[in-house]
Formats: structure tokens, sequence, C-alpha cells
């Protein structure tokens, strides 16, 4: 059958009362978009079979894939998969390779097995299993008279897995067409002046599409194309991603899965060089995203949060009186506190990050979110100051993203 | 009128295609839930007014409140305002505060007012409006046959203090009743074992009630009573309470807005003590936490990253002798680690954290997940290996988790 327009449909009563985000549903949503399959609603209900019932019959008025998540677990509550094999009219029936799955699930995470896990062996008769590696109850697929329904189990750590490596490659199976994307993703220029410099082609585009979306100091732009092969949509992808590339230079830092940490961190290690890390407002978390990368340990030294002046004086040197004429907060600080970390750690480069970050703190010359980063490379330093205006938190991380992409563009320099 | 039963309808294509998460419904149903306000269904539409129409339509079948976050911004692509007046046949009608606010908020963030923008000025006639301190779209309140609508605006930034200062108490004054909750927050103890000990009483209470939240390492017990006064409904949840903090004693660290960084910061400031960190798999997240409570300054003096043995010899004096014969992730090291900070930075406490976060460096001996944290207190040291079992972020956030809990011990005991 193909699919054409598709609901999903989050089952549970932590949903309800607001206990979880139902991030499945964005997840799930997301992967149908990269297919180019169609979704006009969503719903949430509670554990309960009459309103599950009720929510398939009003999905099934308008689309003809409908993807739940969450019901399947071992309780006497978890009735999704009874009110489904009752809305098709297929009766329950055990898996032995589920059940297998279970026992093997079970034994590998040290768990006692009671009675109710073999429920969840059970399956419509008919339906196509989608056993769980990460859980015990397996999801299935049933196809009846141009209709389809996927069920998933609710736990991210469960659903994720399954929807990516299995019902994606089966919908994508489905489908005689391929849809491609690839992400940009942009650091040192906001989001309404990529829009309005990408405006009229974003306008003109149908295929491939081009769309933004801005994150903490990010802008990703997302090329989506739709054709007969991958290699078709590689060609059509191509000339846009061209242009992108030409239009933001290196502010253009990584595409897809690579973060700017990630980035920084291959091109020290390309380099074979190290990196501190010297913070106040910021706290660690510059170091602490470093960490993030699981190759973090090749490039890292380590790292100093030097929260008081006596601590940056005694601690990477900066000196009594560029803290008196300057200010913490200046680039004359920034700049021997990065200094100072380079040299204590014996590194080729180091960051710096000395702010305001609110609430409280600021003052008429130099208000809350003011933020000054540094940067040493190969003994040269780089500094500047940025104003933030969110909140404390947000003026933090914003501190850390435009920390780490000063010290990707001083490495590209060298 | 008195509400019975309510319904969410998120209105927006980008929480349709997965761009954002719909944490707009959490927020609300949490809030409707503890007015006792009960919700079986969400709904999430496209801007779309067809299917807005429908949602509302479907809604009101089985409930008398719907409230709607999103579709009131200032481009014609945000229609909902103009389908709930025809949906209860109300023609829109300028309102003059609603003009002011706008025309105040686009003076006060620097931005040009637009045509545009003044269509977010008409309310529906005879609506209850909902002033916006945050942005530029007023929400309100339809009351019209024992139905009401709520319109709210989409960003969370706007619709939370709405909600919040606004709907909450509206909503509250129409009640005959008062739900208060109390929520203690452990850490300690696992969700299984709370639940274990509570289960016959959370099976037995029916006002108050008694639920478990478990979040990364912490576990919170919220105690809702529904009564005649807020007075009376503190007099329920005492008995509650006490029980709860006799049955765990000091592993309930706060109640409410406390969190274990605001509790340990609290704790220091009444000592008149300073905190230093160090931390090598956590890479500063500790000292990023403690960062995070507005009053950080006085009780943080600083905190180092040693990421590399090299840099705990060299910044916190770790000997050779003790990485060579227990290596770098033992309670050893963790001692000397702690001993070192507070000793480099002048602390009367401080704590360390070394472990194998994963996915990689794990071995028979010492499995990935292994971590040792050491707190020192007025020359005293203390030192504990965990053993966690998560992926490599939950398993350094879980990390600082218990280093701030175990410094929050050290420092009740002296």
């Amino acid at each position: 059958m193909k699919v054409l327009t598709a609901e999903i449909i989050a089952i549970g009563t932590e949903l309800l009362l607001g206990d979880i985000v139902n991030t499945n549903a964005a997840h799930l949503a997301r992967g149908l978009a990269s297919l180019g399959i169609n979704t006009y609603h969503q719903q949430v209900v509670g554990d309960n079979p009459k309103r599950l019932l009720e929510a398939l019959e009003k999905a099934y008025e308008s689309s003809n894939l409908v993807i739940t998540s969450g019901g399947l677990g071992p309780t006497q509550d978890d009735l999704s998969k009874e009110m489904a094999a009752q809305f098709f009219g297929l009766p329950l029936q055990e898996d032995a390779e589920a059940r297998a799955h279970i026992e093997q699930y079970m034994h590998r995470t040290g768990r006692q097995i009671t009675e109710n896990n073999w429920k969840q062996a059970l399956l419509p008769v008919g339906s196509r299993p989608l056993y769980n590696h990460n859980g015990t109850a397996p999801g299935f697929v049933v196809e009846q008279d141009e209709r389809m329904l996927i069920m998933l189990p609710g736990p991210p750590s469960e659903l994720i897995p399954m929807f990516d490596e299995q019902v994606i490659p089966y919908l994508q199976s489905l489908s005689d067409s391929v849809m491609l994307s690839r992400t940009l993703h942009i650091c040192g220029t906001g989001e309404s002046a990529v829009e309005s410099r990408l405006h009229d082609q974003m306008e003109a585009m149908t295929n491939p599409t081009l769309a933004p979306y801005a994150k903490e100091g990010i802008v990703d732009l997302r090329i989506t194309a739709k054709a007969s092969s991958e290699e078709e949509a590689e060609r059509m992808i191509q000339p846009v991603e061209v242009m992108i590339r030409d239009m933001f230079g290196d502010q253009v830092f990584g595409q897809d899965g690579q973060t700017l940490e990630s980035v920084v961190v291959q091109l020290l290690q390309e380099k074979g060089w190290r990196v501190a890390t010297a913070e106040s407002c910021s706290g660690g978390w510059a170091c602490g995203q470093i960490v993030n990368c699981p190759g973090a340990s090749q490039v890292l030294e380590g790292g100093f949060v030097t929260y008081s002046n006596e601590a940056k004086q005694s601690i990477l040197g900066v000196k009594k009186e560029t803290l008196e004429q300057y200010g913490a907060v200046s680039e004359e600080t920034a700049k021997e506190m990065a200094l100072g970390a380079a040299q204590a750690l014996k590194t080729q480069t180091a960051i710096s990050i000395t702010g305001i970050a609110g609430p409280g703190g600021g003052t008429a010359e130099k208000p809350v979110g003011t933020v000054c980063i540094g940067v040493a490379c190969q003994g040269k330093v780089w500094t500047e100051t940025f104003q933030f205006s969110r909140n404390r938190e947000a003026n933090r991380r914003l501190s850390v993203v435009r920390a780490l992409n000063m010290l990707r563009l001083a490495i590209l320099q060298n």
C-alpha cells in the first residue's frame, strides 16, 4: 500500500498529567517528514481502552497510517495492543521470537521474569513484528484494507531505535521516491540575517526545499530533495549546498551529525594540538562541552574555573593591575586568562570566558549579558566582546558557543 | 461556570513537522492537574483553519474547557483567533489596552511596528483579555453556553507566564475547592526502592494523594491535597510530609522550588564557607551546576578540570605513585584531588569526580560507569565509588548529582 497521510497517537496518562513531555511525537513527526509523508493531526490519550478506540476511529477518517507510542507494557493498564486487535478484528497469538527476545532481555539485565511479561509476546495474527533490542515489548505493523497501524513501545530509549532502524526503512521500501536531506550548521550570524539573505531562494524553491532552524547561537539550514534515487537526490542537493557554502564561507562549521565541539575536537586532532579552558561566568560548561565528544581525552588537557578575582590571579596569573584598571569582565582580562591557561597546562590553544551572566551584576557601562571571550592559539591571542540578552543560563550557553567558534576560526587561520 | 473536563489543542505546523517539541501541552496539563481539572485528550493541528474548527468541534464533544496554544502571531498564517470568533459567532473588535500593550512592547524592544501588528489587538467581542507582558499577542477567554475557550500565544516565554499568572488564578476562582501540592526531593535512594517502601500508602491514599517522579539520580515525591481552603489543605499535607521526612531522613534534601545545587549553595552561605571543584570525567559540569545558582559567587572560589594525569599531578598535586598504584579512577586519587583543590584555592570544602563515563575506556576491574567521588570538608575527606549504567552524558550528570549530595551530607555532619 502507499502511505498518503499519517497520524501520530501517543498513549499515556502521564502525558495527560504533564508529568512527561511528548518527545516521541516530535521524533516520529520528524521521521515522517523526512520520508515526505504528511501529518495533519496528532492526538494524546490516556491508558483508556474506549478513548483509544475513539482516537483510532477519528485518525483513520483522514489518514491511512497511524503510528502509536506507549501502552505496550506488561501491566493490566496497558491495553493498546488488545484494542488494536479488536479494532482490526484480529486475535492475539504468542510470537515465539518475541518470547525468546523477552527471555534474553530479562536474563541479560538480570531481572526476574513474571507471568505478566509473557503477555508482551502476544501479537495480532498476521502482523509484522518489530523486535525490541532495548526492552521487552515488541512493536508491530498491521496492514488491512489500505490502512496501516504501527504500534511502538513508549520509552524513548526503545521507541527511537525501533522507529529509526525498522520502521523508517520499511516505510521507505513502500515508497517509489527517496527523500534526502543535508543540514548545514552556521555560527556567527543570526537567524534573521540568514533568513533575509536567503528569503527569495527559500520562497522560490520547491524541490529541493530549503528551511532554516535556529538553535542557541547556531542556525541550521536544511536542504531536502525528493527524487527517484539517492544519487539523483544528491545531485539536486549539491548546487544548493555550494551556494550556501559560498554565501556564508567559514561561518558554515559543519553538516548533519557534526556539532561545534566535535568539529573543534577534530581540528585539534588533525593539528596534534591540545586545548585548555579558563572560565568565569560559564563556570566550566565550555570544558564540559568539549568532554561531550568521545575523543576529547586526546585533545583536552584540562580547564580552570576562576570565579573569584583571587583565583584569576593565583591560578591563571592575571595581573592585579589588569583587573583593577579594566575589570574582571574585559578583553584585557580575557586575554590574560587564555594565555595563563595555555601556559599552566602547556597547551597550544586555550579559550577564556569572562562575563556578567545575570540576573544581577550589571552596570551602565557593562550591562548584564556582557561577555568577553579570548582565544589563544600558538602564542597569538584574539579577543571579542559580546552582548547577549537572554536569561542567565542562556547567556552562559551562548558564551560557550561563541568561544568554541572563535577557537575553530583561530585554528583554521593557523 | 464550573470546569469539568479540559482539552488542550496545540496549534502549529512546526509541531506536526517535529521541528519543536510540544512542551506547552505538558506545562498546561500540569497546571490543570494541579487544579484538579481532568484532561482525557490532547490534539495538535497545523496552521489550518478548517482543521482547527474540526479540532474544536471534536474537543467540545467531551470537554467544556478548551485551551489552545499558538496561532496568534501577526502573519496571515495565524488564523486561530479568527476561527475561534467564527466558532462562537462573535465579531472581532480592537481592544484599546491590547493595542497600547503592543505599542509599548515594540517600543521597549526597539522594534518597528508594522500594519500586521495591529491585527493582534483584535479580540472577540465580550471576551476577557489576557494581556501579554512578554510579547505582542494577547490571549483571551471566551465563555458561552457552559463552554469556555482560552487561547494563548505559542512561544513558551509568553504562554507560561500568561498561564501561570492569569489563567491559573482565574480557573482557581471558579472552583469551590483548593488544590495544594508539596514536593519533597530525595537523593541517595532509587525510584523503585522509594516506591516499594511507600507502595501501600500510595495505593491507599486518595486525599491527599502521593506520587513519585524520578529524575536523574533524584526522586521527587509529590503530596497533593484538595480542600475547601489553603489552610485545610496544608493541615492535610502536614502528616504525610512528616511521615516521609521520618522515613527518608537526610536523604530528603529539599522541597518544591529547591534544587540540589541551591541547597548546597545555601548551606555553604550559612557556614560562611567556600567550595572548589576538581573534575575529570564530568569535565566541569559540577562547577557549572553550582554556577547555575545566582548566589554562587559568594561560595564558589573556582574549579579545575584535570583531564590528563599530568594535569592531576601538576595542578592538584596528586602523587605520581597514587596514580601508578591505584589508577586515575580510584578513591585514593579522588581523595588527593579533593584535598588538592581545597588547598590550591584555600577553601573549606571541595568535591572531586574521576571516572569512566564511556563509551570506551572500561576494563574488567573498572567497567564503564565506574566513578569515584571525593569530598573534602574542613580537612576531613570522604570518598565513595559508584557504578552507573547509562550512556556517557547521563553517567556524567549522575556523577555530578551524587557529588553534590555527598558535599551536602558532609556539610550537615560538620
